[in-house]
């Protein structure tokens, strides 16, 4: 199995007798975006395409950063859409949003970046109550707990300690993703009820962000950001390189992923700040953000 | 009395019987370094000069930026000696070290730079402990826990549920501070045993980082980088403005101050890595942390 | 006279008689937009605000960077009808833009930050005339010559050389300012067709970016993103302290001027796009300018 | 012929009959640095590796952000001996220092970074002579002309204005290269008499920055920061794929080139401070730059 975070992905490539036992998959075209629905049913399907059982929705929306204002609006919206749908509570239950990743490497910034831009209450709410008066926002709280090598302690762990604090209903956990193909980079976003593990897509057994593993519902969005060479090496020769081929340190990205992840990181937090607060209009909330 | 981080200028301003009662100060020309030692020791000192029991070094190292390699690394070796006079535990006591502040606010900078260069090393002993083979180091950890408008949660309480996970035998928090003068800004660092309280210089009443609040030594360190604009033009008018005084949203600060804390974090980071892992070369320590 | 960039600034303090031989002002209110003309008539009034004769339009936007996306597109098609009512030329001809300052230094990068949003065609019309079938765009050239003391050549000759290359028909000058209050940092904007003299408002005597040096017209326009922290301890003091003050060194800015400059940059690059190419959907502009 | 700016590594893949009558190279090992000098002895030797005549010294440094400053000094001081035998004129010659690229685009950032450390002399000479007591500096000045889709002009354009003001004896010319191995990217930098064509190893045909199209010597230094992905997808399949293939858009580069281009851009700016300026404190310049 080639790696990949995409689950749309992962099914290409798996064994259709496998995948037609535990896997379906559904797309639907929304103007000009794509919709793809794919659900792990069980155990077999779960290890048919390497991904745990649940939803996968995958959104193409295209080059967002070369589209219109309208545009714009109707992905951010369709995110909202689908993340209510993915199982993100209705309000007024507190949530906690995790943005992954490493803000010193450009395509590892989409966590952070995005993270940046979500409207947090939690402290105006405890604050000053009364600061609401048109509308009383759910508790939203924020944080991006930066990587292992950097902190030293798993990004899980620090999630793990703040939640005794502020018990959130849901945690939505935002991460930079590898893909398989480089016709997916910085077009397509995942959304999944299964959570999200830290830099999974290359290889490694670091801890999930999971239901089982932090005890309420986690919702991972992810933007496949690279793909690494030693997998493209591979796809290209049509066989496997050895694990510590010189190929791994090595990514493929867009030449321009610092503008681009600007841009998606906008798409996301429009989309995740819409779910959080219905009715509330979009720009606003990004005013409150600041 | 006048808003202030720095216990020295707290001392310069306060009422001389009541200082005479708990307060002493001692300064030491080392080389170009200037050393005082402000010492707190009791609750009459406290009260007149508004700072906590507790001792204060202030280290003025002048333009830091500007000065030869040797002068940096000698400024380096006396913030380690510093720090472990202070009550930074030897060795093998596990230290995590906290970078307060917001990296989009380049004054307020100081605390998430200083951390992005520690070297982390808990992950490193737990991954593999036969990775140190001259060497044993203390199990070190690190996080920049972001500012409350940003997560919604008080960086005190993000670094306590940590605690629970590292039990740190120290703390060391890092912040950027305000002075009263612009004389001081980014020219001097005031280490102390009495923690910090995040934004403390510019009239707030958050949570401090201390014993009393977290159950460990807390080493404070911090740089003087802002003037509120409020405080210079009370000190120029010698009277005091309402709080809510427009001035309140501005502040002074030195043209270049993003160059100034590139070079100023790299100083603190070498004297912090120098105390944490005493005897090992003080470059090998910034290439090992990346 | 105190230091600023502001005609309207200027003219505040400047002496009545003076200035009653030689300036105008006049104050139109377009729904949340505050526009205000000053004209300098003649070498009297030139003498009394210290600013070269020419006109000079405030406009008054407010904190943009919270406002509504219909405040935003108001305020930037003002700033094109300014331009053009300044003697920005009609299409097609030739335009060379300028964005003045160091983008190292937040407060001084509106000029870089601007121009690097500007939509520029001259290679594009060059390389491949075919490529635009709609609409066949003014020839828009773009550059940000940097600073004296990074690059040793003056911006001004930089610009010269590039002159003879580009050969345009006018200067569209870029540049942070200098205030003499606080209230007027990062909320206001001037547009002038007496071109611009860079870092003037701090007390230079660099060459000036005009007719008269340049050959053409050349429009500056600028935001006030400082008070120098000795012209603000001048006016709180009521007196003048001397060139060499301390304080000279410092200066006084919001809190986030760098979240400010990305949001007030891309309303200048709007009015300043949409100037260039009247008629043409602002948005289609910027993501031409990718 | 694979796309790449070394002419190391385009003789590599080149005819051997064809070399043997136009092209040496010969490397020497000098402590830890490998340094390999191409000649391209006439227009059969060009014609066979698809480069200019002239002379090519590679210097293999390594990951010199992870070796110690002593490692770095003695690099360090190899580019600045290499420079000086390549020709860059003894002083006092005036010389013009170009850093090529984007800044807004990590791997094709190093020559803006470059530029940002060069100390630069010629405003001083002309403002203060008498500044400089213990040595008179040569005259340098220093420009990033930005990239064509940006500013809508040629960067040769740009500096072809610039010379007429400034007169350099020689340009160096600094640039983001192209190379054809992952194995050599960020390790290794190229210096050439036989300066530099913009983005040449990604296929375009911009116009030289060249003794024949300036009419001074032009020195180019280079290090390899990404390889196309089309040009890895080339040699792993073993056939050319077509120039609009889709991995044209992409490219690879290592995780932490950001980091790495900051080490880098440190090494040049010192090599090159070093050859501009013989006999001065090269921290001393460092400071000098600021």
């Amino acid at each position: 199995m080639k790696e990949t975070d995409l689950a749309y992905e992962a099914m290409e490539q798996a064994d259709e007798a496998a995948k037609a036992r535990g896997v379906t998959s559904r797309t639907q075209q929304k103007g000009e975006l794509n919709v793809t629905t794919v659900q792990v049913l069980n155990d077999r399907g779960a290890e048919a395409i390497g991904k745990p059982q649940g939803t996968y929705v995958t959104l193409d929306y295209g080059q967002i950063w070369q589209r219109s204002y309208e545009d714009f609006c109707r992905a951010a919206e369709e995110i909202s859409t689908q993340l209510l749908a993915l199982g993100l509570p209705e309000e007024p239950a507190p949530v906690l949003v995790i943005g992954l990743g490493n803000m010193d490497i450009t395509p590892d910034s989409l966590g952070p970046r995005t993270a940046s831009r979500i409207f947090v209450t939690r402290h105006l709410l405890e604050q000053d109550p009364a600061l609401f008066q048109d509308w009383r926002p759910r508790s939203v709280s924020c944080i991006a707990p930066g990587v292992l090598g950097k902190t030293g302690v798993e990004a899980v762990e620090v999630v793990r300690g703040l939640m005794d604090k502020v018990r959130p209903s849901c945690l939505l956990v935002i991460d930079s993703l590898a893909a398989r193909s480089i016709s997916r980079l910085s077009v397509t976003l995942q959304m999944t009820d299964t959570g999200i593990r830290p830099g999974a897509g290359v290889g490694n057994t670091r801890p999930h962000f999971s239901r089982e593993t932090l005890g309420v519902p986690v919702i991972g969005i992810g933007v496949p950001t690279v793909v690494s060479a030693r997998t493209m090496a591979e796809d290209l020769l049509k066989r496997e390189l050895p694990r510590q081929d010189e190929a791994s340190a090595f990514f493929v990205t867009p030449k321009d992923i610092g503008h681009i992840l600007e841009e998606v990181s906008k798409l996301l937090a429009r989309g995740i700040n819409g779910a959080l607060h219905r009715g509330v209009d979009p720009e606003e909330l990004e005013r409150l953000a600041g």
